[in-house]
């Protein structure tokens, strides 16, 4: 399967004002399976329509989606991809949403309900005979990271929200950070050729390993 | 009734990347209503939710929410208020949302069905004795300003779009401009005590007058 | 010449916290004349110089600097170019920057003091052959739009700040205004290939003619 | 003396396009020290000058800016209190921000030839007999974190970059980490009555204790 980066993610995080962070968006696919990874936020909703297009894509055509965890910022355009089955960690299900308030627990259960199909998965599985699960759970207790082979990136290594920035992937590089994460972030990196950073670019491996 | 204005709104725009403008947010009420002027957006549902949080009030509190004109960065939030009912100019009905694509069309319509009650409006209208509507198409097909009698700041003017920061209207107050649409802010800001701004703060219009 | 964006523009205000809008930079180039039209923010600094490594330019390269006003959003990054000629409108001589505030104020006239040479143009004058100047003193007094004459562009039209977003172009072409300055775009882009928006992407003018 | 934040910290990072990363500012005074700690980026410096105007502080009345690593997204202010002491860690003089590159590196030139006085300091020196200094190399090797005694609000800690956002501070109290710098935290955390946070707002501790 060929890999594209639809959209690179983002942080706009303004104290007690705005919240519109928003994930990377790839899209993997063969002849007969198109997968988004990550679909992120409501802010790049329009550029994502304007993307697929550019592709020839239509909404009904997209296979699969699959997700790191379930926060907004990765998850919100999953309402958009109405034959599309939804492949998340176990844990997602054991989290009570309604918790999170009437405005934003509402907003959580409509991304879930609008999931026509989901199938769970645990560490070690194999998605599509392409992607590796990894559980991580530093960042969220469903949350996984993926390395996936690919036809034009060779092992791509999507870490998920435990290294979301180009900062936080240098700190970690030069030794600052010597917790579980990071010794899980360091091992990948040995042996993948491009790391997504899910709010920032895409960094080549080979002049870190 | 009092108003409380409870976010200012902004512009956050980058160019095939992410848009998250977002309006303000405005509270007008008494005893028996709870009114939202405007809602705002996806990106501020959160600090709405922890401010009528700090207001204890419920969403289902909130008995009417009213739009000056029907984009997402004003309207998104209506979704999450069960008992409103929402007012809105009858030309938003000549709008066919679908053709504004397979997901920001789909968008439009899932906040537009999320409405239990919506009625109409029209130029010269005054709603609950204190909101006079003035239809402003300059904008949108369907837009209105509102000129709002209110207890604790006199008269104030919520142009809506026609003028939606503090850049703009300087420009129309220095006669830069001379359309239909200049000449209709000045009047009324002859005639009120405050502007409130749609992507910006509020100006107190004792020193324009 | 041959021009090329370097980064298209973009707006950020969050009321009362941050003012983090951009404009777009372009590099207009032949054999001997490397010229920056508008360098841009300090938002954009470190991207810029990304740009100019990729494309092997060193700051001392930029032979020149057009702005088309002084604003800080399009004019601060030319404090990095020590050969540069700036060129702009008369007017800029006219405003007293101080009285911006201790800061702001501050802020310009460093900007200022950095230019090397500052040279002033006028309503129809042609820079470097190719820069056709109208004054459009609708944003700024010392506000100039420019059409620029290119091999690979065609006759590629910089409004300025006049028209800073796809939106603001679509409420001119809708003929929701008639003021002078809505003519004066209308009548530009009849006769122009390209729309350059200084705080959005470029706009292909043939479907607008 | 008395601690008044003036100004919240945000993040705002758009991958090659646009950082707009600012951090939190803070005025410490009594009647004869002014001292800003943190002094902010350029985004906010109109906002800061507004600030200073609502308190009637001319910015030659600064007497002092602290700052806890040399970033310009903390620093760049600085430049506009002519008569402050500035005060950092040693280690910034062992760094050379030229090779920052062409554009960068001459930024922090100008900031740093910006300060009339520069005084530095190490771990575990008291400033202003007020401010505690603890050396905490994990972001940058000049990074320091503060804890100070205030009139109004208590032992405040200003812990720097290492702890930037609200998710980041959860992460680590919630045990996700396992590292020195989370283990540093977490102690301070139970001496102190507020926790500072530089792209965020401000943390109650009591409730953490």
């Amino acid at each position: 399967m060929k890999l594209e980066i639809l959209l690179e993610g983002g942080i706009i995080n303004i104290s007690s004002v705005v919240k519109a962070t928003y994930s990377t968006i790839a899209l993997l696919y063969d002849k007969d399976k198109k997968i988004i990874l990550e679909p992120g936020d409501y802010v790049t909703h329009a550029f994502l329509e304007n993307k697929l297009k550019e592709l020839g894509l239509k909404v009904e055509e997209i296979t699969d989606v699959v997700l790191t965890h379930f926060h907004l910022d990765h998850a919100y355009n999953s309402m958009f991809f109405p034959e599309a089955t939804v492949h998340i960690h176990e844990n997602y299900l054991k989290k009570s949403y309604e918790k999170f308030g009437m405005i934003v627990g509402k907003q959580y259960l409509a991304v879930m309900n609008s999931w026509k199909k989901a199938r769970t998965f645990k560490d070690g599985d194999i998605l599509f005979d392409k992607i590796k699960v990894y559980h991580t759970p530093w960042h969220a207790k469903e949350h996984c990271s993926f390395v996936v082979e690919t036809e034009n990136m060779g092992k791509v290594f999507f870490a998920g929200d435990i290294v979301m920035t180009r900062v936080e992937f240098y700190d970690i590089m030069r030794m600052l950070r010597n917790d579980d994460c990071a010794r899980f972030v360091r091992e990948m990196v040995d042996n993948c050729d491009y790391l997504v950073l899910t709010h920032d670019g895409v960094v080549d491996l080979k002049n870190w390993r």
